[in-house]
This record gives C-alpha cells, sequence and structure tokens, in this order.
C-alpha cells in the first residue's frame, strides 16, 4: 500500500546517469561560476518597469503626486540595482573566452543610459495608446487600454528591448519579448524597427521579425506574419545570419488578420490596406488597396443534397 | 570590478524627469486618491470561482458532501467583500467626474446579484463540458476537459464576465477575459452573447467580437475570426462605437480551423458548416456548407525540377 | 457609504444553493475521499524536470561540476516523492469502479521507470536544440534557443509528457500539454509521435493532433495546424475514439506558416516543402513541393479610385 523503499535504491544510479548526460551533451548545460542572467530577476525588472511607465495601474496603488516622487525614486534606486546586475552577467557570458573587462562598470552605464530614456518611453507609449483608441470602436476608455489589451503589452514589452538591444545588451531583450510572446500571443523581434502610434488589435499569432521596419501609424490584427521569403545560405548550405529578410511597411498601413507579408525587399507602401488572408510577396506602391479576389466557394444547399453528418 | 558610486548620482535626476513626464503625458497615469480595481484581485476573485464552479478540481482538494458546505460558504463570504470592493473601485472611476453616490451600497448590490447566478452558471458550464465530450475523440473523460481544455477555461471566464457585464460592471469583465485570453490564446468580448453547449476545440488565435450573437450547440477551432467588416463612422472621421459590427450564428453551426466571418449584418444559417480557412461576409441560409474551392495549388515533382534547397 | 450587513444575510442562502447545484450537475464536481492529481504540483514537477534537463538556466544557478551531484540527487528524490504520488492518483482516480489494486505501488514503479528515461530525453533534446540553432537565422546562440525560445519549451514539455503517456499514466501527460499550450500557443497532443531533430519557429497556433506520426529534421511554423479531416461515428451517430485521424508526415519535410494538413491517410513524403498558406487533404510524394498557386489579388491603385477611408 505506500512505497516501496528498496525500489529507491535506484535513485543513486539514476542521479549518475543524468550527470554524466552533463558531460556528454553540453549545449543544453550552463555549468560554471559564471551565472547567465536569470529569467526571473527579469520579468521582475519588467514588473518595476511597468509602475513606472504606467503609475497606478499595477502593483503599488493609492499613488498621487505627493508622493509619487519617492515611490519612482526607490524603484530607479532598484532597477539601477538589478539591471547592472543582470546586464553584466549577459555581457560576460557574452565574451566568453573571457578578454579581461571590467563588466560591472560597462553593465552600470548601459543601465543608467536605459533609464535615462524611460521619459521618452513614456511619450511613444502615450501616443501608442491613442492609437489603440482611435483605431478599435470596442475600446471604452483610454483605461481599459492600458489596463488589459495584450496589443499594448506587448508593444511596452517591445519599445524596452529594443532599447537594451540598441545598447548591445546581449540575451536579455530577446527573453523579454518572449516573456511578452508567451503572455500575448504577439512574438515581435527586439531588433526590429517600429515608429509611432502603433497599434496590434487582438493580437494572438502576430509575428514581426528581426529586420522589419515599421513606420509610424501603422495598425495591424491578429494572425498577421511580417516574415522571411528565403533565408541566403552560404557556399556550405550554412544560413547567412544578419542580413534583411524581413519587409518595409510604411506610414499609415494597415494590415488585416492573418495577412501574410514576406521578404526584405517587400515595401508596402504608406498609406496601403492589406486585406485579411492575403499572401504578398512583392511590393506595393503608397494608397495601394490589396484584397483577395472574392474567392471562389463551393456552397452546397439542402435541396442540392442533404448532408446531414458532414465533417470537413 | 564594481559599481561606481558617482555614476549612482544621475538617478536623482531621472527620478525628476520621470515624475516631470507624469504631468506632461497624463493620459497613461493613474495618480489619485481613488484607486482604480486591481488586476491581481480580479486574478484572485477568478481562481476563488474557479474553485465554486468546479469544486474539487483546483486549489482545494479533499472535498466531499461532508465539508464541502464550509468550504463553499467561506468562499462565498470572501467573494462578497472582494468583489465589493473591486466593483465599487470601477464605478467610482467610471463616474469620475463625480457626483455622488454610495458606490459601496451600489457595489455590494451587484456583488450580492451576481454571487446568485452561480447555480446557473454551473447548469450552463456543465451543458458546455458535455458538448465538449461530444465533439471531441481525443477527450478521454469529463475529467480531462474540466482540468485542461483551454477551450472550457476561456468559456467559463468569458460567461462569469458576460454576466458582470449585463449587472452594467465597468472595466471589471474585459480585464476578466484578457486575462483568460492570455492563458488560451481565445479572446472573446464580455459583451458577446453565447447560448449554451458551446465548445471551442484547441482554441489559439480565435477571436469572438463584442456584438457577436452566437445560438446553442455551436462548435468553433483555433484561429476562427468573428470579426467587423467595417467600422462606421461619423462626419468627422471617427469611430461610432457601440453599433452592431460582428456576425451572427445561429444554432448548430460548425465553424473549422482559421475561417474568417465578418460584419454585422452577416447572419451563418442554423446547421450550416464553414469549412476551414473559408472568408466570409455574407450571409448564408440554414443547412449550407461552405468550403474553399479545391485550391489550385502549384505541385513541383522532383523529376520536373531538383529544388534541393527551396525556401518560401 | 459602506456596504450593508443585512444584504449578507443572502450568503448562506446563496451558499446552499450552490451546494445543492453540486449534487444536481456532478458530473462537473469531483467530490470524495480520493483526491485528483492536482495541476499545480504537476506544474511544479515540469519546473524540477527542466532545472534536471537544462542545469543552469532556470531556477537553480551557480551550478559546477563540483556541486552539480548534489543538486541532481536532490531534485531526483524528490522527484521521486512527487511523481509517485500525483501517478497514484491518477491511477486510482482511473480505475474507479476500484478493482483493489496497490496504486502506491505501481504508481512508483512508473516514476523511476520515468526518470531513467533522462539522460535520453537530454540526448534528443540536444538534437532539438542543433536543429534550432540550423534552422533560424535569428538564432544568436544555443543559449538564446533553451533560455526563450517557446518551440523548444513546448516540444521538451511534450518530450516528457509523451514518455508517461507510453507508460499509460493517464491524465497527467495532457495537463502537462495544455501547460505548454498556455505558455507557448503550441498545442502538441502527448499521443502523437515525433522524430527526433524537430524545430517549431515562433509556433503560436500549432495544432499537432493524437495520432500524428512526425519523421526526424521536420521544421515546422507558426499557424500550423496537424489536424483530423472528419470523425468516424458508429451506428448511433457517436464518435468513434482511438482511430488514426491525423496525418504523417515524413523525414526531412518544411511546412510553412498557417499551412493545414488534414487526415488520416494524409501522408506528406520525406524532403517535401509545404508553402505557407496551404490547404492539404491528400497525400504527396517525397521531394513535392507544394504551394499556392500565385494568388488572384484585387489591386486598387489611387489613380483607379481613391478609397481614404476604406476597411475591410
Amino acid at each position: 500500500m505506500a512505497s516501496n523503499p528498496s525500489l529507491k535504491e535506484a535513485l543513486p544510479e539514476i542521479t549518475d546517469a543524468i550527470v554524466e548526460s552533463y558531460m556528454m551533451c553540453q549545449r543544453i548545460n550552463h555549468l560554471g561560476h559564471f551565472p547567465l542572467p536569470s529569467r526571473e530577476a527579469i520579468v521582475d525588472i519588467l514588473a518595476d518597469l511597468m509602475d513606472l511607465l504606467y503609475p497606478g495601474y499595477h502593483r503599488r496603488q493609492n499613488l498621487h503626486m505627493g508622493n509619487v516622487v519617492y515611490h519612482v525614486g526607490d524603484l530607479v534606486d532598484g532597477l539601477h540595482d538589478k539591471l547592472t546586475q543582470q546586464i553584466a552577467r549577459a555581457l560576460r557570458h557574452e565574451s566568453q573566452q573571457g578578454q579581461e573587462c571590467d563588466f560591472e562598470a560597462l553593465a552600470q552605464q548601459k543601465a543608467i543610459e536605459f533609464l535615462r530614456k524611460i521619459p521618452d518611453l513614456r511619450f511613444l507609449l502615450e501616443e501608442d495608446v491613442l492609437a489603440a483608441y482611435a483605431g478599435d470602436p470596442a475600446a471604452k476608455s483610454y483605461h481599459e487600454i492600458v489596463f488589459c489589451y495584450p496589443g499594448l503589452e506587448a508593444i511596452t514589452i517591445y519599445r524596452i528591448a529594443h532599447e537594451l538591444h540598441q545598447l548591445s545588451v546581449p540575451l536579455i531583450p530577446r527573453i523579454m519579448t518572449e516573456y511578452a510572446h508567451s503572455k500575448t500571443g504577439i512574438d515581435i523581434h527586439p531588433g526590429a524597427r517600429i515608429g509611432h502610434s502603433f497599434f496590434i488589435d487582438h493580437g494572438t499569432g502576430v509575428v514581426i521579425g528581426e529586420t522589419c521596419i515599421i513606420g509610424n501609424h501603422v495598425k495591424i490584427y491578429q494572425g498577421v506574419t511580417l516574415g522571411a521569403l528565403s533565408f541566403p545560405r552560404d557556399a556550405d548550405g550554412k544560413i547567412i545570419r544578419g542580413k534583411k529578410r524581413h519587409p518595409t511597411i510604411e506610414d499609415e498601413v494597415v494590415i488585416y488578420a492573418n495577412a501574410t507579408i514576406l521578404g526584405g525587399d517587400t515595401v508596402i507602401g504608406h498609406h496601403s490596406v492589406i486585406g485579411s488572408n492575403v499572401w504578398l510577396t512583392h511590393s506595393v506602391p503608397p494608397h495601394t488597396v490589396v484584397q483577395l479576389e472574392k474567392p471562389s466557394l463551393r456552397i452546397r444547399r439542402p435541396d442540392d443534397e442533404l448532408v446531414p453528418n458532414y465533417q470537413i
């Protein structure tokens, strides 16, 4: 009726086999004296940043102009330390075959440079909120958007990650955007360049690739892919990394649900509208409207043929 | 080797710049003496409601008919207080330009009215579970569905949120359904009206808009959008809010993966079947089967042409 | 100004109505003396397994070859106990109409058999990481993939769940893969059979059904469905469970974003490429390339007709 103690004697042998596998497939270990950045710590940093960027909406409430400066000062001080530590880990790890370098000092500089950007980030994010309100008839108030629009959450985390990416911080930006991807279903690579007043509605399934360039006042819907058409390969058949593989979307473009736009040379001219489910691998000039030809549907009526248990 | 204390002297200046931005872009702050509802508190309320609706499956175990009344009484008492507090915050916030009103008392009434609906919700949810079992050959038992079907989780939270929406509770219903969206990839607006025995299979990417009307015994698959075709605008080009923009789906309709149905005047007649990937912007009568015309595919065989490194 | 105590007198009556509903719709209760497996405990087991499979990346850091054996030994010991308890609950529940059986002892055997598989799982997962690096030009390092690729997370949890499924453990494998589905948007049924070096890029919206068979070196993108074409029904119109309903994908196949492949008799021959958005319900021989015919798009230019407020 209870577990059998003698069976537990297998455990040390299992332990040894697992540890042995750490020596045999080393590419999925990280054993050593220099820790990697911590995903938990980075998620905590994002929560602090959300409190700074949208005060009064998240963890800390009852803020008013009389006490907010203490709250902000405290968060900024803590973020300085947390960011410095995590960035130093990422930098040290990246430079592995270690040329000596004062990673702490370099990390601190980057942390402070990043924190200086926060007011500008707020100006940018306010425009994103206004774009969401203007673009969605279901939005009841700015508050509703800040509180619960997944598109805004994904864009906010992307804009944070993109700043760190611009400061050449390794690993951490991608951990941040993949955290947003997990929460929202929206996958924006931190390397993408996105203008102001950007709105993603619903958003699940959106993919925006590393080398995308997106202008101002662009609006996209759920399931839109801005992806690669083909990967250039070198003489050995290995993928060449770092080329522009993803499209350019100019200002004031709208892209409807589940449209797919592919290729590094593809440019969608400003004020264009790309319809739902369109699959596009070439450029279109400004002010173009692209729609699916009215698709040929096979429509069967009950008079034609009765299909009681029809299953596709 | 360590961080530089003199660099930290920049932090007060950064703090001031952030606080200054709170005065300049005020639409993404909430500073003041009346707190907003708390997202964390609302997630906690949902966890309590899951325990009430599906006893024995979630946090509290070892429940039996001998002790369950204490468990339920305790949850109901706590929910009364938590709901009253959060609803009062939402009501006070909504009515901002404050006509005086006893928000606590109004909130308490709504909380109690909502709690009275729970037995009816259970009857409705049992039918949703039966519909899932009848409709999915991979379902092994009712337990498996209650435990881990994301479709049931999204529908449960939608049905809770819809009741609060019917009671004119602001903000909270949308926070609830966006929480479900984050967990399941299924985005159902709390304003949608959905009949009994509703089943969503797999579900990631499903979008059901605010003014949808869905009948009984409807089944939909992943990636289905029930969306808006166009947004009516007023003379100034501003979106008009509150019109019916989303389709009506009558009883016993099945909609397969990634189909898109758009428009407030679009009615899918009862017992119809809409095939995978269909894009539909007009009504169809009852008992209609709509499928893509066998799509023209370009199929290349190795004899025709060898394409070893082909990439789309 | 405060809540009204006399209104609270409704709460006992509400409690009774809820408890009464437990007697009336019993299919969504679990009241009794034998608890079900706990979802929280299973998520905790997955976190322990991630620490074992990818040491140094997750919760525990500062591991090196000098201390890792203690860490592993401790995790293995704890997992033995946790797995035994949860598997025993699942087995006892499954066999309800209780033939007497020593569920604890049977569960312990299965737990130990599962733990023995961990080194092999690591070999398999290392190949999945290599496949991701080879297949994605945006991947900067193996570390980035282990840290934050949702495809790898979903595949890892699927491979764990599939081992338990092979050991005939009920309920728990599906709870695991639905947890992964919630975190990544990727829905892989634990019953599917998937070869080595499997890569899912981006991944949101992917559905891989229960009876899929997937070979080695297969790569798939976001939104791909490997699903059922129709459900065989018995004479009473009830779905027949357990038949092969989902496709077979042979070695070295690539399936691009949002393609849909349906049917238990559908076989995609090795080295084939299935293009983005293709909808396929029949087999294709090896080395086939399937693409959408260049879709007919309706492209309107501003010279033709001005469409300033166009909305689809």
